[in-house]
């Protein structure tokens, strides 16, 4: 399995991948799922993937050799705003389906992709969208400023609390790595190093990307001290007083 | 949907239900899925069901009907230790899916549902045990003093953290709860009202059985404080500093 997780807040835009795939447990690797296209001012594009590896890899393949679309072969680095480039994110899944899919479903396999588009092209603002494996796609707004993809569930809840467009782009980086830490220790299916690329908002570029490994002093310390945060607020919870 | 959780600490066992059921998203009732079985002093046995409610349904009556089970009909007043009980509801399970498996295969509908039993007979243990469509069954260990059925994946974080057999049963209460409200919050097909029973190791008795409404004291304690908590917690936490 795959978590990948994208917030937009007011102060930009925080993107973060594990790297584990499995074609069955006993077969374990590390992929990056997180691929950066930067032209530094002008525009910078954050793409996270999950699902089937050589699906979302032809995808990928597919973007950087360019994709037909509208009549015009286009890469993220051509087009002009982030809608044309979601939509174009949309027509590769869309090539990759026309290509593979009768063979997978051959095989009794389903189409199985999807992915996280979140950037800024200069004279547009930034934006946030999950694109599904029909190459349609939806986006974050400020009711909801997050998208996930993949195994989303344990790290959904400390999201659904906290999370609002005016969280600062320091404590999305923070929340981001709780969700993950959430996860990677319910499911070990996700699994260390992860990925993570910030987008200050306004910037057009990449402000910070890291690769975080299990001894990353910082994400020791988020684990570390939010495992001990939650134990202490358990410990403060009143007791009920319906039990004789 | 549904979620259900059973905990065993060695002070006693706790079970929380919520009482959601949809045939589709039109369709939505309250239902109970937990069921007592007491003879203070000699047993106490809680039964909580997830899936299909039509199927759950069913293997309840079958059990309070009694079920054929090694040549005897027998009721879960009847059977001499836990063990046996869980061997009856997987018996009544198995009637069924002979019964309605069949017919319910021919509308392309899987024979789905899953059941947590825990409790004590005098003379043994307490145990908890989740029973699985199959009629087969596991038990919750030391290792993990905790079972959940149905949509389990919100709320296990906080049980895979912090329970221990040496959580106290009151603090077992709270986890529960904390528990169930990041599965309410995250998912509208689980919902409100709850229903707890709390049996304390060696009583064989139920010490307390109680529904929570929405606007029960102790339950809007525990959400209004564990959502404070965790706010304060992620605000105490440290900011990454490679975020320039």
């Amino acid at each position: 399995m795959t978590y990948c997780v994208g917030l937009s807040v007011n102060e930009g835009i925080v993107m973060l991948s594990d790297t584990r795939t499995n074609a069955g447990l006993d077969n374990i690797s590390t992929f990056s799922k997180m691929f950066a296209v930067e032209q530094p001012g002008e525009r910078a594009l954050v793409l996270m993937t999950a699902g089937n590896l050589a699906i979302t890899q032809a995808v990928v393949n597919h973007l950087q050799a360019g994709v037909w679309h509208n009549g015009v072969q286009q890469r993220l680095t051509d087009v002009p705003d982030m809608v044309s480039a979601a939509q174009l994110v949309g027509a590769a899944v869309r090539l990759v389906a026309q290509q593979d899919g009768p063979a997978l479903g051959a095989q009794g396999l389903g189409f199985d992709c999807s992915l996280l588009l979140g950037g800024q092209i200069a004279g547009g603002p930034q934006r946030l969208f999950l694109i599904y494996s029909a190459g349609n796609f939806i986006e974050a707004t400020d009711d909801t400023p997050f998208l996930q993809i993949g195994e989303h569930k344990y790290g959904k809840p400390i999201l659904d609390r906290v999370l609002t467009p005016q969280t600062s782009l320091v404590m999305g980086v923070a929340l981001t790595l709780i969700s993950m830490d959430s996860t990677l220790r319910s499911n070990l299916s996700v699994g260390m190093p992860l990925d993570m690329a910030v987008i200050r908002t306004g910037e057009c570029a990449i402000a910070s990307r890291r690769r975080f490994t299990d001894d990353d002093p910082y994400y020791q310390t988020i684990r570390n001290g939010w495992s001990q945060a939650l134990r202490d607020a358990y410990l403060a919870l009143p007791r009920p007083d319906f039990i004789p």
